[in-house]
Parts: C-alpha cells; structure tokens; sequence
C-alpha cells in the first residue's frame, strides 16, 4: 500500500508545477498496448538465428574443436569458436568472449548464426569438441587453500584483499564492554529480470549497429571498441525498451560481440535470444558472500568496534569487481574499524553487480549482529541504532573506502528510523522473543537500517523543442522499468514550463544522445537527471533568447510558463510558444553534459530503514510478512507514484532473497542444479501481499540531484534480509545467519532450539 | 576534363589543412558495394507494398468511387480514396492528397495496401471511378483567355501577375538606340533524377516515421504535421542516402502522405516506390516559360531598358510557386526595367522547382537577346556583356524582386567572363556566321552568363566527438549526389583539427539532427556548411575547456592540430585528443543553429559564365560539343573534386535541356505522350563527351559561406540553353528561340534560312 508524501522540505513556495507529484508512466500505453520494441521485437531483412554452445564442464580446456560438420549444414551461415573470437578481456571482466578455456558449467565455447533455430540448433550438435576437463573449486575460502584448483595464473585471489583500517580494531575489541563473533553467509543467488538478454547484430560496411537489452549502452559501446578494434563512431548501441535489469544488464557480456561476430562473419543481421536457462547461467548472479563479524560495543550503548572478515565469491570471473557496500563505514559511527574483502575466484557461474550489489549482503551482516549484540545487551535494537547512526555533521569517508573524511549533509536516516517505527507500532515489539504463545504461529517485528550513494558521474542528454512546442528528451541511458522516460520528462517539462504530455523520450541510444554513465548505481535520476534538468535550461535559454526581440523585452526579463511566454512583471504580454518557435523557424536543441562527483567536504548519501512484522508457523516453517514498512529518504521525490513503486518494487526482491533464488551447484561436476524459476523460485504476486507493504517517503531535499532529487533505485533492495532475520528471532528465538531462511532451515533451527531430549532427529 | 584551381584568394597563409583540398567522398565505399541504404532498400517486417490509382482525364470530377471489391481481395489490408484523405494542402502547394477533382492526367486518385505487388495491382483494377470529364486546358496563354476552362474558383492566374519596376520601360525604350523584340520559349520539362519517389511508413502508436528519397526532411516533415494533425514529435523523417533529387524532390508530394494513411488503416508498414512513369508523371517537371522581351541599347554599349513579359505553366499545382531567376534585376545594370510574371495553371503535370527553378529559362531569353541585340549592334557580345555586367560595388536590390538597393560584394564574373574566353580561345570566334565554310559542318562559338544567391536561411547540425576522437556529423539536409557528407565532414575537420579519415555522417533525419531547410537553392554548403562550422567550434570549444586543467592553461591558449592538442607557443606541451576524451570520460556533442539573411547593404551573389564551341551538322542537324568551358564563382572550394563533379554535372544537366527532356501532351486528351525515358531521352555517358567539359573555378572567397565557400549547385545548369543557342547562331546564322534544339527544328531553321527557290518542301 501505498504511503502519500506528507511534505516537501525546503520547496520554494510551492513553485514546482510538475516535480513532486503523482502520475503515471508516459509510456504507459505504449508497454501493454505492445508498441514499445523490446529487442526481441526488432526483425530485420535476412536476419539469422544465433545460438551458442555452452561447456558442460565446470573446469576446463578445449584441446581440440571441430565445426567442419556444422559448417557443411545447410542453412548455416556462420560459425565461430576462440579462434574468431578477439584475445580481449570483455570490459570490466577476465572472461574472454569465447575461449580455449572454460571456467564455469555453461560457459559458451562456439556459436553458430543460421537461418531458423532448429538449423541453430541442429548445427550445436554437429560441432565436435574434445575438452580436458580439470579439478574445481566451488567454495570461496577452499578456493583460497594450498593445492587449490586455480582458475589464473596469478592464483584465485582477485589482487590484494580491500582492507579499510580505522583505529586499532583489536584494541577497539579489548576495550569494548561485550563483544560478539559470528559468521553469516548469503549464497550465489540469481537475482536477473524477466527479459533475458538479447542482442540483434546488423553490420553496414564497416559499421555496426546493436540493439540489445543493456542497462548502459555506452558500456556495451566502450566494449564493442575494445572486442571489434573500430572507431568508436561506426559502433551503435540501440536499447530502447528493457525488459528489467536489475544490475545483470549493467555491464557488457558476451552476447554482444558473439552476436557481432557471427554477423560479420555470416553478412547478414543476427539475432541471439538468450533461453531462461542462458539467462540464469550466463549472466550475471549476485556473489556468495561469507562474513566473519566481531562486535564490540560499550556499556554507554555506543558501537565500539567492528571487524569484518570477508569471503566474496566471484565465480569464473567478475564483472565489475565484487564486494561488500559501505554500510560498515557509512552508516554508524565506531572508532574501531577494519573491514578485509578477500575477491575470490571459483568455478561457480559468472557474478556481477545485483541490484544493491553486496549491500544487501553487508546489510544482512552487520544489522545482524548489531541486533544480536542489542539482544544480548537488554538493548532495543532500535535505541541502539539512533544511538550509533551517523547524522548530519558527522564525520564520513568522502570517498568509498578512502582515508579521509568530509561531514555528512541531508542525512534523514533518524528520521527514517523514528517514522517506521511509528507506523510499525514498534513499541508493541515482543521484548524477548515469544515462544510463550499458544499455538504455533509467533509473531515479531524486526529492523534493518542501509544507506548508499546517490550515484551520478558523467551524464548526457539532449532536449529537442519543435516548432510547435513538443519536446523530445535524448538520453542514452535506459529505462529497465524504473520509470526514467517519465522522470526525466517531468524534469525537462518543470524546467520548460511545457505540459507533460507535449514530451516523448529517445532512451538507450549511443548515436542519437550524448555519453551517460548508464541505468545503474542509483545514478538514473540522479546524474541523467542533471543533465537533461542542464539541456532543457539550455533549450530554455535558447528560446526565452528567442522570444526576447518579439516581445520587446531581454531574456532575463521572461519566462515560459504552462507553454507561453509572457514578461515576468508584466504576464499580459505573452506569446505562446508554438508561436515564438514558428517565428525562430526553427527546432531548438538544448545540450547537457555533466561531471558528478564528491566535491568540497560534504557528502550526500540516501538512506532507509525497513520495520517488518510477521508470523512463523513453527508446525511448517511458513514465515508471513503481516507488515513491511521501507521508509526512504529519496530527496525531493520526482514521481510520487514511480518512487512508491520502485520500494515497492526493491522490498520484495530484497524479501525474494529471504526464501528463494539461490542457486545450488552439484558437487560431483559444478553444475547448475536450478537454472530453471521453477526451482529458482522467484517470487510472485502470490508470495508477498503489495497490501502489506507501506512505502513512505521522508520528507527532505538533496543537494546533487535534479530539483532536490536523490538517487534511490538499489536501496530498497538491502534491508530485507536483515530485517526478516532479526523480525523471525524476535517471533522465535532462532538466529538465522544464511539465507535463504527456507522452511526446512527454520523447522531445522526450530528442532536444534528445543531441550535436547524433544527434538526430532 | 577538371581543371585545377589555380590559387586561393583571400587564404590565410596556407594555414586551411582539409579545405580547398581534392578527394573522394567518404561515403563512396558504402555508394559502390550497395552498403548505402536507400528508401527502396528499407524492409520492415509485416511492410506492404502499395500502389496508387491514377486519373485517366487530364481535368475531371470524381462522381463516384467504388472500392469495396478491392477492399474484399484476399491481401489488401487498405484503401484509400478523398474520403481518407485530409482536406488539407500539400505543403508548398495547391494540391490535396487525394481529392474528388483532378486536374492532370496521372493524379493520384485512391491507393491501395496489399501483401505484394501483384495483389497490389490486381486491387487497383478492382476499384470503380465514374468521372466527369471536364474541358481542360494546356497552354498557359490560352488559360487567361476568356472562355477558358477554369481550374481554380479564384480563375487560372495564381494571385497577382509578378511586377519589378525599375526606372520608366516606356520612356527608356523610346531613348534606345535599337530595340529588339523577341519571343522565347521553354517547354515543360523534366529534370527529375535517377531514382524515383519512394517512402515507408512505419506507425508506433500515435508516431510515425517515413523513410522517404527527399532532398528536405523537414519540410516533409512540416507537411506530415499538417497532414495527419499530430505533434511534432510524432513525426519522424529519414532521408539516409537520395538517389538524386534536382529539385524534384526539394518539397512534399502525394507520396508521403498517402503511404502515412495507408499504413495507418492497414496497421502495417507499407512501402510505396513510384515507377518511372509514375516519377515522371507525378514528380515536378520543369515549368514551360514564354518570354516576351523588349531590349533597348545606347550607342555607347550600354543596356538601357529591358522588359519580360512572361506566362509561366505552373501545371495544375504547382509546388512551391515557380517563376522566372533573378537574372534581369541582378545581372546587368539597366536603368530602365520591367519584368511582368503571369503564373498560370493548366491542365499538364504539376510543376516545381527542378534545378535553377526558372534560372536556366530566363537565362536562355535574356543572354539569347543579349546576343542578338550585340550582334545586331556589331558588337562583340562579350564586350556587351563586360559593359554591363554588375560589378563590385554596383547598386543590386537587396532582396529578390525588392525595391530597396544595396552593394553588391564578392563578385567574380568579370573574372569568370575573362578566364571563359581565354580558355575557349574567343578570339577564334567567327565574327559573323560561318556561312561560308565548305562542306556541311559549321563551327561556332556561344557564351551565356548566369547568377545566382548562394543560398543560406535557417540551418542546423551537431557534431560528436567520440571518446577515441572519431566524429560523426549529424544534419537534416541530406546529401543527394551533391557530396555533402563529405564537404560538410571537411569543414567539421578544418575547425577541429580532427583527421577526415575519423569521420562520418548521418544525414537527412529529423529526429537525429536539428532543423534545416534542406538540400535546394544552392544551400547546404553555405547554409548547412555554416551550421556544421558552428557545431564545431561548439565542440572544439569544449574539448579545450576539457584539455585546458590537464595542460595546465587556458583554453585559449591551446590549439587542436592533426588530433592533438597543444599549447600554442609550447607545442611540444600536448596531448592526444583521445587522451584528452578519455581523461573527461564523455563524448563532446557541438551544435550548431544558425540564421543566415540578408543583413546590412553588402549582396553577395554567386556568379558564372560559360563557353562553348560546337558543330552544325547542316545536312543531318546534330550538334556536337567540341569544347565548353564553365567558368564558376563558388567562393572559396571546400573540396575541388566535388566542385569540379558538381559543375560538370550541372553543365550536361543544361547541354541535356537543349536537346531532349521536353514533356509532350496529347492536345485530345491532355495526356503525357513520353513519360519514359526512351522517349524523354535524359542524356548518357554517350550523349556528351565529358573530356570536352572543362570546369574552371575562379580564385574568391565568399562572406557567407564556411570559409569563404559559395553555394554552387543549381548555377552550372543555368546557361547551357543560352550558350547553344547564341554558338548555333555563331556557327550558322539560325537564331533558335524554342528549346530543345532538336535537329529536326534545326533543320527547318536551316530550310527557312535558304532563299525561298532552294527550300525543301
């Protein structure tokens, strides 16, 4: 359900037309009617049928490949193996985009463009190879031992550790007052959308044109550069509408430059679809992480010390490196701090970023156990919390992992805690756990707290007014169903003082707008937002520049208001802007490139802080989510509806991880067991009520977004685990430190709780 | 055969690297191997192929049209009659799509979508028309007597006749010396190009784009707006490669629109390709003119009132209103002037511009009397003209047909006239027709002069720099044979220092590139050209700002040369431009928006003189061009090689209108008797010997254009028909008043000319 804003924090009065308020997507008509082109929409003249040849080894080196019999099928038009395939590291990975070496079960060794999928796939069983298989490792810390199979040459460890060293941790633990240690896992788990990748590759001369379902298109452009060696000019990355992404299209893979290649190769357009089984093993999965937490906290209810030992398990390779978020040095004041990430290398499945990347693991950790040590203090976690956080003027890294420290602004994290908390009714809250009630349903309520960057970078838009005053927003990131087509116009459209309904946006296209960091991170609003708010200032400035000489007036001395131009002092003299544009004769097209960074001393995050109530059957192991309040400090929220959605959206994933999603790997040979969403089991609408789910808003406004605006997309997605944990050990009493908190895992702690002589074997 | 430049006026001390130097075009490559995407070459999924049902009857009602058996075809998907169609004028013209009166044989009458082009037809013999013939009319002088039939409610005379009137015609012709009066006339013909009108229509919902062979995007685009009443937006044009325009294709036609609605009713993409008969019956001719002209001269040489009365044959629309040059107003000094414009509709073929527009007819009257008023006087007709040619400094009108005079500037075609003669040899003239000369050749001497504006108005272009340094130039005009990638690319890689070899273009679409008037009036390089100058300097602009910290100066100190940047006084302070790019981490988008007008007193006009030497064959009539020599203002060339091609081109495209090309109409029924090119007769390689063509480019430099460049592209067509009509003379002493120059018409002048006794029958 969800929650209305109640204000808005330093609005100018009210001035705000269009920013703040609620409405639907403008492109709303367009996704149910099935207008909007996915990439799988996209059919060209002539174009082949790709697929690929996957390894069923979890470890391997091919000695020997033969696609002389596939080759020889009629209706095939192009095969390639390594030996087509450039010797470049596709962009943020060690993975090539074909091998001699294979390093996951599913990992792709040929591909072949033919003239149907069954001539495809008839051709698949004709390619001959001979692999020496070699020893795997599926576990990150056995990955880690002596004798060790190793993946690289320079061993499974990725570089050296990511250690951050503040204080003296371990005389930080012996001054603290109690200390706890405790190990928490959450496993590879597969956290991708409901469009699995897709590419359609079509070469003009010496050019290239992709249309593929990416987050970040000029990441993807970046890679094509690197894998085909061309100008970046003759490479086109069209991503128009995205079937979701969720961090697994962030990043370029080998679809692409495997759909270019056969291509090329072939002449003729190719289109490669990947299955669901394709999309689950090979793309990207969120990273096993196991952490060693030790915990120091002093009488006085301050957190103490805080040692992180961690375990990230990349899989064969990474994609953009792995790792825990900042919750341990962002989100709660502790003098005594170290954190050490060990970036392993296993033969699990590629991993990647996820949506909230490792923060939701970190989030599962470290809330955790600081409700653990809560507990176990006779503490409310909730006390402890407000007691710890860091507010507004408290020391901050300014840069992620980085030594020196600026001073946290807009924080509104306390004022999250203090709104859920009422919502959540906390103070109805068992004060121990409630194995006392009759039956078997327990009920309890839990918290967890997370923060992250805004995001931004380097953005780019475009805004094109027509001569009669409609407008076209540019932009080349992507919207994966975030809403950004809408977002971004209602920026555009706030700026221009030009009815919403006059937009229409171009998303995901490396030619038709200027270089964007892409859809991910939290940066969509945040960073593009800047700059299509700078494009249309400029196009503003272009026209009221315009309008100047007919209504006798300088520019300074207009505005452009509900699509009319009128003196500011004087608003009867006015032309409307279908008028000024037909005067000018011609289109104008506003430019906005920006560069977002830390800059000067403050620092801006965007936090949340997530209340869950709910049942446990101890008969069945069922857990019922009876309430989930996600309180969220967004800024100045630029769709009410679209903000509400994307926590609605975020809390259930993060709940998806709590029962389902991992994925399992048979021992005897590394494969995927479950790469299927039958055994995956993501979540439904059956699984959570959306009625249980309270979206609330806290009233604030950012510094480095657009109107006030803060990037929010990944946190929603952190707390649940944590929250759940901590919610199920106060229905229960049970600790439960691995998800998923499946059934039989919490019927099994159930058991291992009870008087040793009552439980089941 | 090219002929060098042979300086550079006005060049800064050699410092232009790319400008003024020869080339290929950079989209030669994608020409010859079929890489280049034309609109026939665009196939869509579903796409169906239309066709469109013509009018039988040169002038008729449409009393009842019946398509139901079409519609009830199995494979038609649409048909559409007046009733689908907008009440709503084509752009630039009188005409309605479709509509129940028609006014030529070949108008378009209904259309028809099917599943291919078999069915396609077969639906449009399905298709039921009862007309009522109407009397028509095909002459333009009959049109305006009384009693005849009438086209228009508002008569057949479009407005006003068009009237300049300068000093008293009366009173000056009473003081001349001698006085001429003679009859000229062009007839309707065509000047069309090798590839016919084509367009695809694709819907998204409430948009629509249309590939379509257009020399103006956005004036298409302006009529789709009108046409289908929708957002500006909504309407995307996409004109990639043209297979030639000349002008034929500088405006709206049926074509677009009516594929549009097809495709909206079918709910398909639809194809419509014209064939040639189509093309030529359908497209704009070149509009017949009948001038009546007065010439008196002093004693002294001087040119001392002229008078036009011209009726010129708009056809049944016309598209873009068609009228006689500038030449009488803008290319000699007459203190006493009148020229008298009755533009009329008749029942033949609509009429446009088509390349000159009605420069080469009025050149061919004027420079025709000039010479027969010289040779009358015994003067020698280039000497006529130098007497009285404007020259720097003269008093020229400001705006075309206006009343106020300002100066004229930059004016070379004394040079041109001088560097003519010289190469052609013009003392070798025969001083009186070469009557005389034994056996049946005769050799003669002809010249004609032509001017023009270089074009200009409201242009637009951006131009990205990518992170590697490579570059794309976007624009909406396109590039129809002329070379406008290439020239355009040129003077983006002049400012920016950036290698051509890193460029590429994207021409002719609206959404893409901002708005610009087109590809017409000898435009985009001086209008276009001056836009993508202003892109980027924009973008230049920027990259500088980017390099500047990282050199550690300011921006202007530094300087882009040969893709590095560096410190002026310090060059050997530099870095890459790609290091540069790399280290700013985002494209650099430059855009360019400009107003081009006449502004203060300066005229700058783009001038030409050609000469030609030929042979009579007086037993068989058949003209052969011995040697012609075009000699062009252009400004400052940006590439030779495309000057040089442009002036050969247009010069065959004005030796072809003396010889074939003319529309002929069958007085019973008003239909066209030759709309195919074994009758038009278009010229061949075959027709003239290109080695006997010499272009010759005077040293200037423009004040309008991009580094000094002219627009040159409808000029070199202008004064063929003069040039070999006054040779013809010079060689045989018959005068030709009528174009073409067949032989049989040169037969009979021959015949006429013996003395009575030994005429042929």
């Amino acid at each position: 359900m969800a929650q209305q804003v109640t204000g808005q924090a330093g609005q100018p009065g009210g001035a705000l037309n269009v920013v703040g308020r609620r409405g639907p997507n403008i492109d709303a008509i367009d996704r149910v009617t099935g207008q909007a082109k996915y990439t799988a929409d996209i059919e060209l003249p002539g174009m082949l049928t790709a697929r690929i040849l996957r390894s069923p080894h979890a470890h391997a080196r091919v000695v020997r490949i033969d696609t002389s019999k596939a080759e020889a099928l009629g209706g095939v038009l192009s095969v390639i193996t390594y030996r087509d395939a450039p010797k470049v590291m596709i962009w943020g990975s060690r993975q090539y985009v074909l091998n001699d070496r294979v390093r996951f079960a599913g990992e792709a060794v040929a591909a072949v463009a033919a003239v149907d999928a069954d001539t495809a796939a008839r051709a698949l069983k004709l390619i001959s190879v001979e692999y020496e298989p070699l020893p795997f490792v599926l576990d990150p810390e056995a990955a880690l031992a002596a004798g060790a199979p190793q993946l690289f040459e320079d061993g499974n460890l990725e570089g050296q550790p990511r250690v951050v060293n503040r204080g003296d941790i371990e005389q930080g633990l012996k001054e603290s007052d109690h200390v706890i240690a405790r190990t928490y896992r959450c496993p590879t788990m597969w956290s991708g959308s409901l469009e699995p990748h897709a590419v359609v590759a079509q070469w003009e001369n010496d050019r290239v044109t992709l249309w593929c379902s990416t987050q970040s298109p000029f990441r993807v452009h970046a890679n094509m550069v690197a894998q085909l060696g061309l100008p970046d000019s003759h490479i086109r990355i069209i991503a128009s509408y995205v079937g979701g992404g969720f961090g697994t299209k962030s990043a370029p893979h080998v679809d692409e430059t495997i759909a270019a290649l056969l291509a090329r190769k072939a002449r003729r357009p190719v289109s490669l679809r990947y299955s669901r089984e394709e999309e689950i093993l090979d793309s990207n999965t969120r990273f096993e992480v196991k952490m060693y937490i030790r915990m120091g906290v002093k009488k006085d209810m301050t957190l103490h010390a805080l040692d992180i030992r961690a375990f990230i398990n990349q899989g064969a390779y990474h994609t953009r490196l792995g790792g825990l978020g900042n919750h341990a040095t962002h989100l709660y004041n502790v003098p005594h701090l170290r954190t050490v990430q060990n970036r392993v290398h296993t033969n699990v499945p590629n991993t990647g970023p996820t949506r909230g990347v490792g923060d939701p693991q970190e989030c599962f950790g470290l809330d955790s156990a600081i409700d653990e040590i809560a507990v176990e203090m006779g503490w409310d976690p909730m006390a402890f919390r407000l007691k710890n956080i860091k507010r507004n003027g408290d020391p901050i890294p300014r840069a992620a992992g980085g030594a020196e420290d600026g001073r946290l602004v807009t924080q509104a994290l306390d004022r999250c805690i203090e709104a859920g908390a009422s919502r959540i009714e906390w103070t109805r809250r068992n004060q121990a756990p409630n194995t006392a009630q009759a039956g078997p349903i327990r009920r309890g309520m839990g918290m967890a707290c997370t923060e992250r960057t805004g995001g931004g970078g380097l953005s780019g838009a475009q805004v094109k007014v027509f001569l009669d005053g409609s407008v076209i927003v540019f932009y080349s990131s992507t919207d994966i169903g975030t809403g950004s087509r809408t977002t971004l116009s209602m920026i555009a459209a706030e700026v221009l003082g030009i009815p919403l309904k006059s937009f229409r946006t171009v998303a995901g296209d490396t030619e038709a707008a200027p270089w964007d960091g892409g859809s991910q991170g939290n940066r969509t609003l945040q960073g593009t937002g800047r700059a299509v708010e700078a494009a249309a200032r400029d196009a503003l400035r272009q026209i009221l520049a315009g309008a100047a000489p007919l209504l006798k007036a300088t520019p300074e001395e207009l505005e452009l208001v509900g699509g009319s131009i009128r003196v500011k002092t004087e608003t009867a003299r006015t032309m409307t802007l279908q008028q000024v544009m037909e005067r000018r004769g011609r289109s104008v097209v506003g430019d906005g490139s920006i560069a977002q960074g830390q800059q000067g001393t403050d620092v801006e995050r965007t936090s949340a802080a997530h209340f869950v109530e709910l049942d446990v059957d101890t008969e069945t192991g069922k857990v019922t989510v009876i309430k989930y309040v996600s309180v969220h400090d967004v800024g100045r929220p630029i769709n009410v509806t679209i903000v509400e959605n994307q926590i609605e959206g975020g809390t259930i994933q993060g709940l998806a991880l709590t029962r389902s999603e991992e994925m399992r790997f048979d021992p005897r040979n590394g494969r995927t067991l479950n790469a299927n969403f039958l055994d995956l089991m993501p979540p439904t609408m059956m699984d959570f009520d959306p009625r249980a789910i309270e979206a609330v808003i806290i009233p604030n406004e950012g510094l480095a977004g657009p109107f006030g605006g803060k990037g929010l997309g990944e946190n929603p997605c952190h707390p649940g685990m944590a929250a759940v944990a901590n919610a199920i050990y106060n229905a229960t009493g049970i600790r439960l430190r691995e998800v998923p908190f499946t059934r039989g895992a919490i019927l099994r702690a159930l058991n291992d709780q009870r008087p040793a002589a009552s439980r089941t074997a």
